[in-house]
């Protein structure tokens, strides 16, 4: 992994069956910021789900997982650590 | 660097002063998450001087660039590359 470059990726959850594609990338060790809003507006007990899911997925792999601002959530692999203050920015 | 963490972080761009501190913490390898809606709010035209200055920093430095959405820009270290396709997402 060392020299390979990290790929950093935006992607959008639209639906419970994006978890699977988010879960792959994840393994890949991408940085995935994912934006949450289209589940949000449409059905918010299954984001609710859903972010636990993946919160549970990253913590386990060792990666890094925090929300950022009310749209998005940012995922990292164990390479790279959430700086300590991105929860309390919008 | 190797094997030492890479952080992300996620700052707001307020002033214009706040560019030498974004570019201070691009040298550090940092991976940043600039919200740039308060200063689009307060001045387009500084706004786009700041990024283009951002822009021609980061490439300069061997990194990349790239808008996230209506309200942020992610800046990236030569080590992590963003995945094409992001500047269509928002």
């Amino acid at each position: 992994m060392q020299n390979q470059p990290i790929y950093l990726k935006a992607i959008t959850l639209k639906d419970i069956s994006d978890v699977d594609s988010i879960k792959d990338d994840a393994k890949k060790h991408m940085i995935l910021i994912v934006r949450i809003t289209p589940m949000a507006q449409k059905d918010i007990e299954t984001l609710r789900k859903a972010i636990d899911d993946l919160y549970n997925f990253v913590k386990s792999a060792g990666g890094d997982i925090a929300r950022l601002g009310e749209e998005r959530v940012v995922i990292t692999p164990p390479a790279v650590k959430i700086w300590k203050g991105i929860h309390d920015l919008k």
